[in-house]
C-alpha cells in the first residue's frame, strides 16, 4: 500500500480495510505487555492540528502516535478567531515547510482535510470533519465488532440516534457494511435520512427496530452543544423514546445483544446508569481498540505518497 | 514494595518512606550531570489528569517522568464545565481504557485519586486533593528537611499560616512526624484546628511560637483564590501578625533558622522581599527536590499491583 | 564557542553568526531525510516559557529542539494575571531549581530575557522581547538571503513597514548589515526612525524606494492587535499605499525581486492574493530554515557557561 492519506473510508480498497485491522491486532497485543512501544515511526514527526476540541480523540492519537515512538507536536489553533480558508491554508503551508511527516486534522468543516491533504507532502489523518467522515472512528468499530463476531458477514448492528448530522453513523456504517455487515438506523423522522445507502434498514420506532434482531446496538452521541437539541422535545424524552432504559437493558440482556457508544456517554440520555455496567458493553473496548487502530492507521500511511485521487472529487470546501 | 499507588502518607510503611527518600538522592545526583535522564521507566506512559491547574506540580511531575524516559500526555480536562462524578468515573474509564500505566491526578475534592486507584490498574499519583493531601509534597519537604538535618529526631519545624484548609500542612506534618520531627502550628486561631494531632504544639501568637525553638520555619501559601481571604482583616495586616518581616528576617538570622515555603510565594505578604535572598532560605532547593522525590515515587509504584487498601476507609468521596 | 545564551545579535561576533548559519546546513539537509532527528541533545530538557502566545515561533523551537531529540516541556504562563518582575524572578529560580538545560523566553518587555540570563545557568534563548530584539529571527533570514545569494555582499534588501515598533526589523536588519547587505527602510513617516542606522537608507515613497533597486523586498506583519492600527488611515490604504498590490507583484517579477515576510501573511493588507502564489516568494522556506537555524542555535549554546556580558548593559528591563 503507497497510500499517502486516511481521509474517508470510501477511498480505501477492501484488501486496505482488511491490512488495516488485522495489524491492529498485534498493536493491541503490544499493550498487554510492559513496554507498550515499538520503534516504527521513531524519528518521524505528528502534528496535531485540531480547530474542534476533543480530548478523547487527541489523547487517542497522541498516545497512537508515541507508541510508534513518534514525535508529537501540538499545533495551537486559536479558537477564539474565525478561522478562514485562508489562514487554513496559510497554516497548511507552514506545516509543510516545517516537513512534518503526518499531520492528524479535525475541523468543523467538510472535506477540509481533503484539500490540506493535496497541499502537502505530509500523510494526513482525518479526525473527523464536520459531518462528513471520522473514518479511523468506522475503522475501530469495525475491528470491535470482529473482535466479537469473526465472522462478521450476515450480523446485524443497529444504529440510533441522529444519523443525518452524525459522522460516526456515516464512517461507521460504511465501513461495516463493506464487512458484509447487516447495518440499521434508528431514530427520529427527522433525524433518519429518507433515502438510506441502498440495503440500510430504516427505522423511528424501537420496537420495530428490535424486532429486526440486531446483535449490536450501536447508540450514537447526542450532541448537546449541536442542532441535536432542537429536534427533541427533551432530554428526558430522548432517553424514554431512544435511549436504552432499564427495561430494555433487560431485554439486550436476556438476547445478549452487545453495547456500543463512541463516548463519551450522556449518562440518562443515550444510556441508563446501570448500562455503564452491562457485561456486553464494548464502549471501554472502542477506546482501547482505538489506539491499535490508529497505530495501525500512522503505520500503514507513507509521507510522500500520491494524494488520496479518490477523494478530490467528493470534497465539498475549498481552501480559497 | 509492590505498592500500586500513592495515595496519602498514612498508607506508607516507614520502611516504603525511607526508601523513596534514599533513592531520590542518586536521581538528585543525577542533576548536576551533563544527561540527567535514565531510562528506567522507558516505554511507559504516564498521563496527566489535573482537574486544577497548577504549572509547578504540573512542571515537576511532568520534568520527573521524562528524566526517567516516560511518555508524558496531557489529559486536557474541560475547566469550564462541572465536574461531576460521574464524568470521572467516565473520564478514568477512558484511561484504563488506553492502558496507561501511570496517572498523576489533581482535584479539588477529597479522596478523588483514590477512587480513581480503585478503578484502574494504572499507578495513580496523588498530586493535591481538596484539603486531603499532598503526598509528595509531604516527602520532599521531609526529603528537604533531612538534607539540613541528617539526623531528623528532635528537630523542630514550626508551620505557619491556614493550617485548617492546607493540604500540604497536613502532608508535610504527618510525614515529618514519622520521621521523629517535633512539629508546631502557628496562625489565627479560626485557621489553627483546636485539637491538633497528638504531639502536635499550636500557637496563635508568633513570638510564643519562636520562644518554642524551631529549626524550620514553613510558611504556607496564602491562597489568595480561596477561602483565606475572609479570615484575615487584610494581607498588610496577614503580613504584620504571622508573615517573616524584615525585623523576623533579622531574629531568623540571628538564630540560624532555616526558612520553607512550598511557593510560589506572595511577597509582601508570608515574606518581606529581603527574605527572597535569605541565605538559609530552602525555598528553590525544594524545587529541585520536588523533581528527584517524584522520580522516586514514580520509579517506586509498581503498576497493576495491589491496590492501596488502607486509602479505602478513609475516602470521602464517592464516584457515583 | 563558549556562549550560554543568545539574547541579541550585537552581542554575536561575526564568527559566531558565520558558524550559526554554515552548521544549519546540514540541519536543513536532515530534512529532506526519512529520520529528521540527531541525538545531538539527548538528555537535555528545553523549556518554552513564553508570555506572549506564538503559535508559529513556539513550534518552530520545539521541533527544532525535538529534531535535536531533547526533551521540551511547556511552563503554562498565566496570561490572565499581571506579570510583574518578581513573579518572573520566581519563576527563573525555579526553572534554575529544576535544573533545565535551555529557556526559550518570549516576552513583551524590552531585555527581560537577558535578565533571566543572568539569574540562570540554564542557555536563554531569546524568542522575542517588546520591540527589543528577535535574534532567531534574523539570523534565519539571513540564511535566507544567504541561499538565493551566496555572495551577500552589495545586495540591498528594503524592509517595508512599521519599522518603529518592529522587533524583526531591528534584528533582520542588524544581522544582514553585518553580512555586508545594503539595507533601507520603507514606511509611513512616524513609522520609520529619522534617525536610521547609519547607512541605512529612509523612504517613505515606494516609487522611490524601488528606484533605490532592491534585490529583495521584506514585508513586515502589520500587528492589527498592536500600535500599528492608529497609525494608518486604513488597512485597505495601508496596502494601497505599502503593500504588495497586483500592480507591484508585476513589477517585482518583472525586475526578479524576492519577496520576504516573517509571517503569518495578512492577506490583503501587506500583500494581495496573488502575491501568496509568487515565484520568488521566500516565505516558506523562511519557515523551514527557521527550524535549521533554531537547531543551530541550540546546539550552539553551552548551559553553565559565562554570560552574556555584552548584553547586561542594554538591558531595559529590572526584574526588581
Amino acid at each position: 500500500m503507497a497510500r499517502k492519506d486516511l481521509l474517508e473510508l470510501a477511498s480505501l480498497t477492501r484488501e486496505e480495510i482488511d491490512r488495516i485491522l488485522e495489524q491492529a491486532v498485534p498493536f493491541k497485543e503490544l499493550f498487554t505487555r510492559s513496554v507498550k512501544k515499538v520503534p516504527a515511526l521513531k524519528g518521524k514527526s505528528v502534528l496535531m492540528l485540531f480547530y474542534e476540541p476533543s480530548t478523547r480523540t487527541h489523547s487517542s492519537f497522541e498516545v497512537a502516535a508515541k507508541r510508534l515512538s513518534a514525535d508529537v507536536t501540538n499545533f495551537d489553533v486559536p479558537h477564539s478567531s474565525v478561522v478562514k480558508g485562508e489562514s487554513v491554508r496559510e497554516t497548511v503551508e507552514t506545516l509543510q515547510a516545517m516537513r512534518t511527516d503526518y499531520i492528524v486534522v479535525r475541523h468543523g468543516r467538510s472535506g477540509l482535510p481533503g484539500m490540506i491533504a493535496r497541499q502537502t507532502k505530509a500523510s494526513v489523518v482525518n479526525a473527523g470533519d464536520g459531518a462528513h467522515a471520522h473514518p479511523t472512528q468506522g475503522l475501530l468499530d469495525a475491528f470491535t465488532v470482529k473482535e466479537v463476531f469473526p465472522e462478521m458477514s450476515g450480523k446485524r448492528v443497529l444504529i440510533v440516534g441522529d444519523i443525518l448530522h452524525s459522522r460516526v453513523a456515516r464512517s461507521t456504517s460504511s465501513v461495516l457494511r463493506r464487512l458484509g455487515v447487516e447495518v440499521a438506523y434508528l431514530g427520529p423522522g427527522s433525524l433518519v435520512p429518507k433515502c438510506c445507502p441502498e440495503g440500510v434498514r430504516r427505522f423511528t420506532d424501537y420496537r420495530e427496530a428490535m424486532a429486526w434482531g440486531p446483535d449490536v446496538v450501536y447508540l450514537l452521541r447526542v450532541q448537546m452543544e449541536r442542532q441535536d437539541v432542537q429536534y427533541f422535545p427533551s432530554l428526558r424524552e430522548y432517553h424514554r423514546v431512544y435511549g436504552v432504559t432499564r427495561d430494555r437493558l433487560d431485554e439486550l440482556e436476556d438476547k445478549g445483544i452487545w453495547l456500543m457508544h463512541p463516548g463519551p456517554v450522556n449518562r440518562g440520555v443515550e444510556l441508563c446508569d446501570e448500562a455503564m455496567d452491562y457485561q456486553r458493553s464494548l464502549i471501554n473496548r472502542q477506546v482501547e481498540n482505538g489506539i491499535a487502530v490508529r497505530m495501525s492507521v500512522l503505520y500503514s500511511l507513507k509521507p510522500g505518497a500520491s494524494g488520496d485521487e479518490e477523494a478530490e472529487g467528493e470534497a465539498e470546501a475549498s481552501l480559497e
